[in-house]
């Protein structure tokens, strides 16, 4: 025995762990905190929407007072605080939910919950109905559970219930459920249409499956008539949540700020008293103080909140669809997002994004190429440009700036 | 199709799910909010021992900042607050570990710590090694990951890293690591001595494996010399932690406050980055402004926390030891910790400790029986008492009432 020896940590990894790679899209943007460049990567909430004011007022009060400064800091339930939970069920109602405090359970953010559907839905070579692109994060928490992946096409495609199931069925492992941001999605911005969640239903009720809503920027909504969840459709179709397939997640990171990893899943409580096991065994409860601050800004102002969000990230959308059209040669393409943080661009075809990125980066911007968004990592001429984080002339200097790169590039017959 | 057909939820859980079931003791132990109840059954930290007006203080200086608000409420590194990582760094130093800022990732406490082990380390089917009896939030951790559990006997057992390994080879998969607290262990309270710690090291690279050091209590010590924890020996054998095969899962919940959710892994560096990845899948972050005001807390006053939390443990501890002594019939014994919040009780073998806890809830008083800390819940006449919560006057109380109900129920031959 040689009890100097050391580890091999590659050999000490469990079989998921191959899954769970670095990306090297991540180590790219690292360089984010360099001066004066313009991120357009991160999907980051501009700061200065904080509620800072009444977070610290409610804080001061929370604390101030003996019983419930002991009741913020010590141990509480899996479920969440009650009061919180309670205030989503009558916003869920507002949106057109009817539902109760069972199936409400308070998550680290809108990732933890994505993280307990993986955990809880897949057995590993189970396949993952996901759109192509969708978001990064997503396929981080469900790969960790070695999912496959198909893709589901709402604005329609070729391929039917029976040929998913047969191709799930030859990867060896059955459709463990589908997953969409049907708001303003990340990466594209686009949503759903209410044909297109219609049809999204219908093929999870063919399928058998349960459909996970990510909700992540539906309170951002600047332009346009709100359609309802898919969680609201599903329950008019199923007469009652205990009936519903759709896993609702939210999440308050958007609205009141990303940091007290506030969140919430919303679904059949069958689903949701499972979750409470998983929470228990994944962290215990999220923080008592956190849930309890984002109960009283949210009770006080939630509205105000969100408006001010939308406002100020309509401004932006539109600053950017202005020098998109200002600074992109012909050929560019790029949709036009009613919400959220996101644009996405489509250069000519022979430019691939993430080649570019590395230019881009020492022009001084930075933005998230396409292939981060697709679970087979495949290159593209796509990418991702957030407008949530800077001011209107930044906006517009970093897209003359893009402009100007993508010139060049096509100049030199795309090769970045 | 039948786009009504209700959703089928257990035929939709994963394979894992089946390991996550709910706890039968959980589901007793939900009466703990009624009123006269004594509860020893939580292993929860005393709320007036929480810095309340520290707290108070730093939260209103970070929130009171525009910039340092700012920095508090937005996204983060997975990694952690960086002035916490380097506090931890510092204190970590002061038991003997030689480590830097890469080799500390901030948890959601150390349950997380536990599920990130559990996640890193176990392919399903893989064996566990754990002591009998173990922290029950342990195995919650890690069933969600499949492993099959052996036993580690630290006092001295005849089972060989050979058997071991066939046993594991047998039940179709390998060792994945090892586990232990091994100071005032949660459930027994009993700590490692320096040779049991040295065996556990050697078991550990004879067989190849990380060895997980759950040092939860670690910082409660009220009696007796601290020892070496099992990173500070293994880096003594390796030379230096990037050679160390341990994992050491430390937590403010016990010094500072639980619900801040703030606890760390310190560890090889090839392992903590797998972690940071881990964590932004799972959750992207901890709390900033938590982490922000445990670091301001801890730097101002851990020293003076630790001894006063220590004090107020040890007289309820010496309290609790008395009434055992003076309430419990012969043939009852138990252990005698020299720190942490948990006493270990064995009562005559014809009392089954679990069929004993409702009756224990009519008489006012909550503990934890034996079969929650074993893997195979397997059921005995021992039982877990917290001493942390409840005033020295309430202790006495309770082990009468404990008393009482112990020689009514052999007095009846034991049935409860």
């Amino acid at each position: 025995m040689d009890a100097t020896a050391t580890l091999d940590w590659d050999a000490a990894f469990g079989r998921r762990v191959g899954r769970m790679g670095a990306s090297e899209i991540r180590e790219l943007l690292k360089v984010l905190d360099q001066p004066g460049l313009l991120s357009f990567a991160g999907g980051i909430p501009d700061p200065g929407l904080f509620p800072k004011a009444r977070i610290a007022e409610v804080t001061g009060e929370i604390l101030g007072d003996g019983a419930l400064a002991a009741r913020a800091l010590q141990y509480s339930t899996s479920e969440g605080y009650a009061p919180l939970r309670e205030w989503i069920v009558r916003q869920m109602a507002r949106r057109g939910v009817d539902c109760g405090p069972d199936n409400i359970v308070i998550t680290a953010g809108s990732q933890q919950a994505l993280d307990f559907v993986g955990k809880m839905l897949v057995t590993p070579g189970d396949t993952v109905l996901v759109t192509a692109p969708t978001y990064l994060g997503a396929l981080q928490a469900f790969n960790a559970y070695e999912p496959r992946y198909d893709h589901i096409q709402p604005g329609g495609g070729n391929t039917t219930p029976a040929a998913y199931r047969a191709a799930a069925a030859e990867a060896g492992g059955r459709i463990a459920y589908a997953y969409a941001v049907p708001d303003f999605a990340n990466p594209t911005g686009q949503s759903l249409t209410l044909a297109e969640r219609e049809a999204l239903l219908d093929l999870c009720a063919e399928l058998g499956l349960p459909l996970v809503e990510d909700a992540a920027y539906e309170a951002l909504r600047f332009e346009g008539e709100a359609l309802p969840s898919l969680l609201a459709l599903d329950i008019a179709r199923a007469g009652r949540i205990e009936r519903s397939r759709v896993i609702h997640c939210g999440t308050f990171s958007k609205t009141v700020a990303p940091a007290f990893r506030v969140g919430w899943i919303c679904a059949a409580s069958a689903f949701v008293r499972r979750v409470v096991l998983a929470k228990q065994a994944a962290d215990l409860q999220c923080a008592t103080l956190n849930q309890m601050i984002v109960h009283r800004v949210v009770e006080a102002e939630y509205e105000t909140l969100t408006a001010r969000a939308a406002a100020t990230y309509r401004g932006r959308r539109d600053a950017m669809l202005t020098a998109l059209a200002r600074h992109m040669p012909p050929g560019v393409t790029w949709t036009r997002p009613e919400g959220g943080m996101f644009v996405w661009v489509t250069l000519p075809e022979e430019i691939d994004s993430q080649a570019l990125l590395a230019r881009a980066l020492d022009a001084g911007i930075a933005y998230v190429p396409s292939c981060a968004f697709f679970s087979d990592r495949r290159r593209s001429s796509a990418l991702r440009l957030s407008y949530s984080l800077l001011p209107e002339a930044a906006i517009e200097d970093g897209m003359w700036r893009l402009g100007g790169l993508v010139r060049a590039t096509l100049e030199r017959g795309g090769a970045a």
